[in-house]
């Protein structure tokens, strides 16, 4: 089969794989639909990250089960699923809390398994896919209902963005009523625009430059949009809200920078959701913390959890998530994929195998 | 008037000061029937923190209001009141928010008030308060009913480490069921075992070495103590929890070797509230919060919110957090309190004018 190796830096190309195979009864095969290319994928594209050897890319995919092990009763072969960007199994302390993206044997699309196994990248025509049980998330309708009500967008949306997007204003504990303010406008902020307004946010503050951006952030449902970055932003924000600040804020971008903007906009006893992976590894101030009595909370994102919640709002089409989709690829373009994601002339592409 | 000041490391002395008196038409004028020693006059008093000039010092206390300014309608003359060991507004965005330890004006004891004029310390015979409307709270007894019911120490608790307990279990979010560590078996530590439990925890962990302070966290409702400390803790709690690590944990120290125990003993997606002041300012690990989805919260306690909580509790015997105080002496004899608690000879003082 078909599917996107990553080489090196700006090194990404379709190549022939070995076709996927059940390894153990825990294990699923699942035909890719749709795939797409994250912005932590853009951390390895642009050498940031090192790229040690090839290996296969992407980890967010909706698809068909093709086949299933012995084990494996959570999903027929022929459903339409959504696979969370981390696969999980279920039982774990962290899972049993809520917190599948920590499972204690979780396991990576373009990684290993728990059994030292291969796991292809979700950027290519087939997956094998460990720890199936719980991972599996069938949509309840089929690829042609999927495909006629143009739902695939919107669905993939939940392997990671829109799901990130939640996790960001759960860590936040947005409550009804809050003022939010919404640090980062790429495709998960924008999410977290939505997820703000679903916990019942009064007002959303997209914080943005880029005009095609901020109008998809108020069409998910921002209310204000705020310009002005860095020493700017908190006086921009009183200015809006009569010399307030924000009751919560989403940070999803995953600098120092980002971290410190997030915590300058939130009020006394304001709370901060990060989801952006912490590249650099920034350290929180904890004096501020104290001094302000802030609380921050945050990281990857538990999507097989949020799908359940999120499921529902995409079929009745109560949310369109997969509005941040900017344009679409077949899989054998995926280095033009990559391109025009790190260059910001997209903001999220779908990939099509 | 007689009251306590400090001149430096291990020179804390009883002397004449002025008398206080209204200087404001929001002020009050209480006289202190009890105060006490915090652990964090100990910073001062070991020479941690530099005392750079002499001044009035302690900021716990329990009174009776004996003249109130124009403008303070929030409690009569004779009445017997609670001073929240930080002094509040009620008006701004975080006293309206709930937290008025980081009101905009926010007033400290031993220290000076917005309009510059000094403020006395709470270990002494008398005390002017600033920003009075919002920081006297009536018990709605009388003085003679409180001493007859041997309330004092109770209601005294209240004022710092009780409500600062409190914070930490609002602060981790504690939930009905939760298994919580408290990390510290100091008042502070001892206070967030009696919060945890008022929270709905179904089991606390005291981590404690010291037999005395173990007996009276299970006395204040703690199921279980852990005596390892650092790499063993973890360990530790899983052979207790069946493997599991706890859901929450009260960080009551302010050490960086005590945040990182609270972050070692929950679970993924565990939560860590912080009331310790971070003296040396440790910085909080980024990447192990993101990696583990950690939320940690926290800060100065809003000591006057958790009051209105914490009162009828108190009135109703439901909680007995005075019994932290191990020892009281008259406050001529305060250097003798000071070092009883430097010594670790008193887990906490109570003072006498």
């Amino acid at each position: 089969m078909l599917a996107a190796v990553i080489h090196g830096a700006r090194d990404v190309r379709v190549q022939e794989r070995p076709e996927p195979a059940l390894r153990t009864p825990h294990d699923a095969v699942v035909r890719v639909v749709a795939a797409c290319v994250c912005g932590s994928d853009l951390w390895p594209y642009r050498g940031v990250t090192p790229t040690h050897a090839p290996h296969p890319i992407g980890h967010e995919m909706v698809g068909v089960v093709e086949a299933l092990g012995d084990q494996v009763t959570s999903a027929q072969v022929g459903d339409f699923v959504i696979l969370p960007f981390s696969l999980s199994c279920g039982q774990c302390q962290a899972c049993r809390a809520g917190f599948p993206a920590v499972c204690d044997v979780v396991t990576f699309f373009g990684s290993t398994d728990r059994d030292g196994h291969p796991v292809d990248g979700a950027q290519g025509e087939r997956v094998r896919v460990p720890l199936a049980q719980h991972s599996l998330f069938p949509v309840g309708q089929s690829e042609e209902e999927v495909e006629a009500r143009g739902l695939v967008p919107h669905l993939l949306a939940l392997a990671d963005v829109m799901s990130t997007g939640m996790h960001a204003a759960t860590a936040a504990r947005v409550e009804p009523g809050d003022v939010v303010a919404v640090v980062g406008d790429g495709a998960v902020g924008l999410s977290g625009v939505i997820a703000a307004r679903l916990r019942g946010a009064g007002r959303v503050i997209a914080m943005s430059r880029h005009a095609d951006r901020a109008a998809l952030a108020r069409g998910f449902g921002a209310t204000d949009v705020v310009a002005e970055r860095g020493d700017d932003a908190p006086g921009a924000i009183r200015a809006l809200l009569e010399g307030d600040l924000a009751d919560a804020a989403l940070e999803c971008v995953g600098t120092k920078e980002s971290m410190a903007q997030a915590l300058s906009v939130v009020r006394g006893g304001g709370r901060v959701g990060f989801v952006g992976v912490p590249n650099g590894g920034p350290e929180l101030p904890m004096r501020e913390l104290f001094a302000r009595n802030l609380t921050v909370g945050g990281g990857m994102a538990s999507a097989r959890r949020y799908m359940e919640e999120l499921l529902p709002l995409v079929l009745s089409g109560q949310i369109t998530p997969g509005d941040v989709f900017d344009l679409t690829l077949p899989l054998s373009e995926i280095p033009q994929a990559y391109a025009a994601m790190d260059e910001r002339r997209a903001t999220k592409v779908l990939v099509r195998p």
